[in-house]
């Protein structure tokens, strides 16, 4: 495998843009291939065969275009396909759980961890599970947020709809008593302030992102991936559908500017 | 073509039940074959060119499926493919937004109408087209109102932040001065109460799904289609994910339970 080939990263939309931000930070050297499915976003409220099936199909994508590894930067396709998808394939696959767990078990001091996501990450509990296997004593709230995404769609990140609709999903969540709570939703770093207020100051919010990116840096450099040159990193950005949207919001979830989105046509 | 073959509905979910509704009480001897994509809801953002390939798909199952005539019973659809999918079949299609065009134009008085719907039914500005076919001279105020749909999938038809979200999005529509407005999404009918108390109550709710079923009365009988006998209807309910949520939340669309959700996969 070539060590200055992409990396492959995809997510249900543009939340998965939370990630590549901090692949740039982290591996500036590494090139990186997105594909946003556009076209069938949200997977969230989708069963967890039809989110595997369109899990597939943007791997087989990515293998096509000659990716060296892939990120699965979607929470709900991480809990739903990671373990068939690194069954059927014999590149590297990183997914977003394994990473967010495990920060939130070196976080807590109480081992009371919160979890909010979308309806099909939190029904799945993928994220208990892992929590539990590194702290099998630990306590583990979850809460779906499903109005959190249309919400950040919209672009109301701080406003009064938001604030009000935040209360109702995390006052049970404060109320727990966690000291850590997974943004279990690459869109939700987009809301940290708002979550923050409610959760209370001292609740450390785990953001997947960061830690998966860490992990990709590993997982490249012991298979003998990483990018050896450095100022050869390109990005290419492909969504399955409405690539203006993916280029006008996609910029508040990369933190900087999309210049040209491709489309593709899956399924 | 056989009279009583059923009438194949479709939408992007659950929100054409209120067509369904409808038609079941205009129309006690016709079947029903109800096709709901919800592994690719919502259509809403989507762009047009995704709109219709996923609606010509639906089409050709339906018919593969014996349907005597099509209802598309939603208004992004209805926008965005209605005219190639009547180009392409010989068999009569209705859509959602002429009959509700004609109901709003027929209601107001001073000529001054309010469209509210999805942002892809709104930019296609087909409501606004069609209003003004019929009263050259109207005034069209139209508004996007993403969040409607997925607060109406929450069940949070009369909460504190479905109130709120309705002033913003529903205050300039009061403020232009309608005398009328077009509920152009199927799922809105579930909101009349609140988007009532926004607009005021002197102002017409036009929800499409009352005349749409009357279309379809009208059409039946010119092609010589409507079902001769009685008692004899019978209602299948096909989506294409989640079949669990569609029986759950699709009792509060359609008034009276759902006994079976069968699943097909397209595409």
């Amino acid at each position: 495998m070539d060590r200055s080939a992409p990396i492959g990263v995809f997510d249900s939309g543009i939340g998965g843009l939370t990630v590549v931000r901090e692949l740039v930070k982290q591996l500036p050297n590494e090139s990186i291939l997105y594909f946003g499915d556009t076209a069938r976003v949200p997977y969230g409220p989708k069963s967890p065969d039809t989110v595997l099936r369109y899990s597939r199909e943007i791997v087989a994508f990515l293998r096509s275009q000659g990716v060296k590894a892939i990120v699965v930067a979607c929470n709900t396709a991480t809990a739903h396909a990671l373990p068939a998808l690194r069954e059927e394939n014999d590149l590297p696959i990183i997914g977003v759980i394994e990473p967010g767990a495990r920060a939130a078990a070196a976080a807590t001091r109480t081992k009371r961890v919160g979890v909010i996501g979308t309806a099909g990450t939190v029904k799945s509990a993928a994220y208990e599970k892992e929590i539990k296997r590194l702290l099998p004593d630990a306590f583990v709230f979850s809460q779906a947020c499903p109005l959190f995404v249309p919400l950040i769609e919209e672009g109301w990140m701080d406003e009064d709809p938001t604030r009000l609709i935040a209360e109702r999903y995390l006052t049970p969540v404060a109320e727990a008593n966690t000291d850590a709570v997974v943004l279990g939703c690459t869109h939700y770093p987009l809301l940290k302030s708002v979550i923050g207020r409610v959760v209370g100051r001292d609740v450390r919010l785990i953001d997947s992102a960061e830690e998966t990116a860490r992990e990709t840096a590993g997982t490249l450099r012991s298979n003998n991936l990483d990018a050896e040159r450095a100022d050869q990193a390109c990005y290419r950005f492909i969504a399955s559908d409405a690539p203006e949207t993916f280029l006008r919001v996609g910029q508040r979830f990369l933190g900087s500017s999309i210049d040209r989105v491709e489309t593709v046509t899956l399924g």
